[in-house]
């Protein structure tokens, strides 16, 4: 019997996703194609009768974006929501910009594929010469971060620096029956969905998350899942789902 | 000599200014001339390298949607947005949707004139039977306010109830240096204005608001403005107001 329910969606499809460029940290929009996913998402949420009563998101434009369009679509703009960095995705130091192949090329291919699917092992850190240094490092967005801002990041970095918000800022709040919608980047998203499920490393790394499609996840009271994730995947699973979730709204009514 | 500034913008036009339609808290979208009002506004904040550290907003789509515009075109989609009731435009009560010729019609135009023109004396409230009262009082975006959320209010009452906001949330920051940013509705503006400026009540029944436009106010050390209001017309005037605000980007450099 679950307690509470929560709805995680990943941002659309990038440009760089569509050229096969590893983003991390790089602030790459949606593309076409990743706006019109998140515009089916909006439209499936809003024919579901989709209401959410605080929001979590990225500082990251691909999943702003994603998530304004929700909002907009659904009609609830005056929903709050709060940004952080510690929902972006994972950062992926020296391979931040190059495409699957010219890492292979510059690192060796055995070797990129253990910076991607191993769980601890994170890749060579961006340097101040890399192309992409200045326009993420010193970002002005991350200027009131100083040791916390990581230069690359393992999965399980990734996962680390996550969780504090969960604990601090996303649990409190559905601790007090407040529908909560994070919609941000894969690699955060897994850090929530590994503390939720009590995922293992090696389950962790295979798990692939569909982007902008929402997941809904039942809770027990310790916020821990009490079945694995459902994706909603037409109007009438996400009217299942809002009639047994708690919220302001239903309450009243 | 000023030791603070901030910036206010009023949402550009709605489908309801549009039609003549008294508009209150009813939620009218921007129209087609709103949209470019607002893209302009951008366009020219962008040119002037506008840069901003927190921003507040009421929860009216009119003011939510010329805030993200100006985020989107600014490209700073990650900077904070508050949104706060306490910002929204004036509740009009019984006035809420009539064009001004209905409503000089039902009520008389003298008798309007006084609900629109005078400072202390509000409209009828809008009772149960109201087309809109529905989609106003019962709204969910209300669902946490009780005795505070009005029926009606007289543009002394909406001062009244933008002050707490700015004394609790938006003073303290700007207090602390960051670069303040208010978009939002004519009346709870005029709140802001009065008290920044001390207006007499007279002065401030007087005062009109731009839409779609920036303005700058300079301030002293308790948060008093030191000249007039500023319309920042141009990306130059954009340009020499950010070169002379404080914030955390300029301190870093």
């Amino acid at each position: 019997m679950s307690t509470y329910k929560i709805i995680l969606i990943c941002h659309g499809e990038t440009c760089w996703d569509q050229q096969n460029r590893i983003c991390g940290w790089y602030d790459s929009d949606l593309c076409e194609n990743g706006i019109q996913q998140v515009k089916r998402c909006g439209q499936v949420l809003k024919e579901g009768g989709f209401e959410i009563d605080h929001t979590f998101t990225s500082v990251m434009k691909r999943a702003i974006r994603t998530l304004w369009t929700i909002l907009d679509d659904t009609n609830q703009m005056y929903v709050p929501v709060r940004r952080a960095w510690r929902l972006n995705d994972r950062h992926y130091g020296s391979l931040t910009g190059l495409t699957h192949a010219e890492a292979a090329a510059k690192y060796g291919e055995a070797q990129v594929k253990i910076w991607r699917f191993s769980y601890d092992v994170p890749p060579p850190p961006m340097e101040a010469d890399h192309e992409f240094y200045n326009v993420i490092r010193k970002d002005r967005r991350y200027s009131d971060l100083t040791e916390d801002l990581p230069s690359c990041e393992s999965l399980k970095d990734t996962v680390a620096r996550t969780l504090p918000l969960w604990n601090e800022e996303i649990a409190p709040l559905i601790k007090k029956g407040k529908r909560v919608l994070i919609v941000s980047n894969g690699n955060s998203l897994r850090g929530i969905i590994k503390h939720m499920e009590g995922l293992s490393e090696e389950a962790l790394v295979e798990l692939n998350i569909p982007k902008g499609i929402p997941i809904l996840y039942e809770l027990d009271k310790n916020l821990k899942s009490v079945k694995p994730m459902q994706i909603l995947e037409d109007k009438e699973m996400v009217r299942q789902a809002m009639e047994s979730m708690a919220g302001k709204g239903k309450a009243k009514k």
